[in-house]
């Protein structure tokens, strides 16, 4: 069903170009409606955020009240199913001791010239994270956008997340309070990023917003992209399995589906050096799509996105697998280090026969918040410094300002900028 | 002529919110404009290109040439004045100095439950800096801009500049050689972010654009932005300087106006507990402006955003000072430590009276591309980083599986995914 390609094909060259340049994103141009929301929400505040809520969501928050409550969040933790409950615990612990080893260490050191110079990293202040409602509500995003923000240090963790029909999701209540999420507003769509980002009556203007969502939530935080930091824009997830004819099919078939059934505009690709272990992982998914009770959409994928390509030796698949640059990579061999030494472009690389993808979207530690579409060319997962900033610093002393200034002057000066070059020059005449 | 405030003013609240929350940044709205020149490069490629520079920059390409020989940068190095070139050489030793302190370091460590988990940064193929030409035509821009680039370790830095008239600035295509650029386009404006994005026939697509530029620029940065990635969108320069009485006011005034001078946009801010200086530091702003070469645009900017605040202590300012999250923020006082432990949000800080901050604007070591406008509550000034991305990675075998794969197997199945579950689990049942 998925594509089969091999370079030994003739026209590999040309085929393995158009699979790198496929767009699966959606090009649906929602700017303008996204700006009028956005407009609105700026004009009209809260009663705009509550129009747009019953709008798009169907219910009055004045009914269902704006904010979820601190005892709504108990109450789903106390509910949860008791086995659910030790995996969000075990998974919360993981990631936050991941975490804690990001926070970058301050500079502050004094050069040959006697030139202090450092960097000191703070905290956001307030930290917003979008939590998408109804079919795509998921717990592990919780724990994977607060986490980070709270082990930077942030003062307060803000979430919105959508509730269709006034209806929460308990699980994500449940995350929510495991997480230590501060406070949890009823809205969503890119009125809700509107409210976080300029704020309103109630809600307080966030510095940074985070976490996925549909395409308005997509545009709205582009758009607001400069008033608040944001993190990278997210596209349909990916997976490329680099896997030798030693693996179980069956497993190798599973991790392509684990993301065919995410969306139909999700992409699954194994690199195989075995023609024959490559009929039988084809094989296995068509099994297991038989059988998954997410297969109208991993079928949907599968076709439209997966594809199985046959290399002579796995290291020929390496730079082919640059090029794609994908969101998760699995090294499926005897020895994935190797392979690994030549990736330079992925979100997250998974090595061995033993290390599922999926094991990295829930309790591994390092963060499912990763880039998609050939971005990892240029951006990483989601991160305790998305979180923070860095404050550089200086300090001379009339001796180290003598070894330096004058050079300063001379650029100042070179650059059209006298009073530039007078700040400094005032202060080395005086020395003299 | 600037605002005087003093927090002992009834009124005092309301006026400072106004000033923190005035907007200096322009905002015509050249969105549009920008989007049609994208999408005229996306289709036409280098016939746009060269079309648009013949209409905005006034020159022919094919007759001026697309690049700038590295001929031509040996020949501006060759002829620098010695003097100047003695201090862009210093400059950038200083800047690539500091810079090699923010490589990060990689991680890869085996944790209780047996996980080998770790994290490896790698820098971006093709970095892309953008040289404003003209007046803003910045040889410290192109190193600020180019030495993280090369620090990182891209394979290759290239620059795009406007050459209005055809016209090339020798400063800049010195500092080009110093920095080490690897190739140099004669074109400016939202074609040349176009160019680089996409690609071009004669312009290879790049992996990260930075640098300056006007409305155009940064707006068609903006509408590239997860094609390619791009540093903070900037807005005008500010200063922020606390000094109390014991400072030289003849000093104080050339560090205000060392901001006033960039744009008639810029804002420079005095707070002093010293009324008497204050009235001082503006008689020599007033007797300054009167001898700048940049008097007309210093002028505009001291009377349009200039301001004095008087505070009964230094302390007091701080918190004044964190709601305006500066570009750059002077401390001159005998203390500047305890002040600095007091800040949370700024871009650059320059502590002591012997510390202007255009030392840091060429030749101090850490860039001077910085976060305006407030951004500095989220985000940092250009660094390594920006060059350079993280890929998080992961191996288990079976033993480390079994002890976490049985809480990714409930989140999966929690969440309705089950091939997540499915790909855990099978090798789970295969252990047993």
């Amino acid at each position: 069903m998925a594509l089969r390609l091999s370079t030994s094909d003739a026209a590999f060259a040309d085929a393995f170009d158009a699979l790198v340049n496929a767009r699966r994103e959606a090009d649906a141009d929602v700017s303008a409606d996204v700006a009028a929301i956005i407009k609105d929400v700026r004009s009209d505040g809260d009663e705009a955020v509550a129009r747009l809520t019953q709008k798009f969501d169907g219910h009055d928050l004045e009914f269902t009240g704006w904010k979820v409550s601190v005892a709504e969040c108990e109450a789903a933790l106390d509910g949860l199913d008791p086995n659910l409950r030790i995996a969000l615990e075990l998974a919360a612990i993981r990631i936050r001791d991941y975490h804690e080893g990001q926070v970058p260490d301050n500079r502050d050191y004094r050069d040959d010239a006697g030139v202090r110079i450092g960097a000191r990293w703070n905290a956001v202040e307030r930290a917003g994270i979008y939590i998408p409602g109804g079919r795509a509500a998921y717990p592990s995003s919780v724990l994977m956008n607060a986490i980070p923000a709270k082990v930077a240090g942030a003062d307060r963790v803000i979430m919105v997340t959508p509730t269709p029909g006034g209806e929460v999701n308990p699980l994500v209540l449940a995350a929510a309070q495991i997480a230590g999420v501060d406070e949890i507003w009823r809205i969503g769509g890119a009125q809700a990023v509107a409210a976080l980002a300029f704020g309103t009556e109630k809600i307080a203007p966030v510095d940074v917003i985070t976490g996925p969502g549909n395409a308005w939530v997509a545009e709205a935080k582009r758009q607001v992209y400069g008033v608040v930091g944001i993190d990278m824009v997210a596209g349909p997830s990916e997976i490329v399995v680099v896997a030798d004819g030693q693996n179980d099919p069956d497993w190798i078939a599973a991790d392509l589906l684990s993301q065919a059934e995410h969306d139909p505009t999700s992409q699954s690709i194994l690199f195989t050096d075995d023609a024959a272990f490559a009929d039988q992982v084809a094989t296995q998914v068509e099994k297991q799509l038989g059988e998954l009770a997410t297969s109208k959409t991993a079928t949907q994928s599968w076709i439209d996105n997966g594809a199985i390509i046959l290399v002579d030796r796995l290291e020929q698949a390496m730079p082919l697998v640059d090029r794609l640059a994908a969101e998760h990579l699995e090294l499926a061999c005897d020895d994935p280090q190797a392979l690994f030494n030549k990736v330079r472009h992925a979100g997250s690389v998974f090595l061995g026969r033993h290390t599922p993808e999926a094991v990295g979207d829930y309790v591994a530690g390092p963060n499912h918040v990763l880039p998609t579409g050939r971005r990892a060319r240029f951006s990483s997962g989601l991160s305790v410094t998305d979180f923070m900033k860095r404050t550089s610093f200086l300090e001379c002393d009339e001796t180290a300002l003598g070894k330096i200034g004058p050079a300063a002057v001379a650029l100042a000066e070179a650059e059209g900028l006298p009073a530039h070059a007078a700040s400094v020059q005032k202060r080395l005449d005086t020395r003299r």
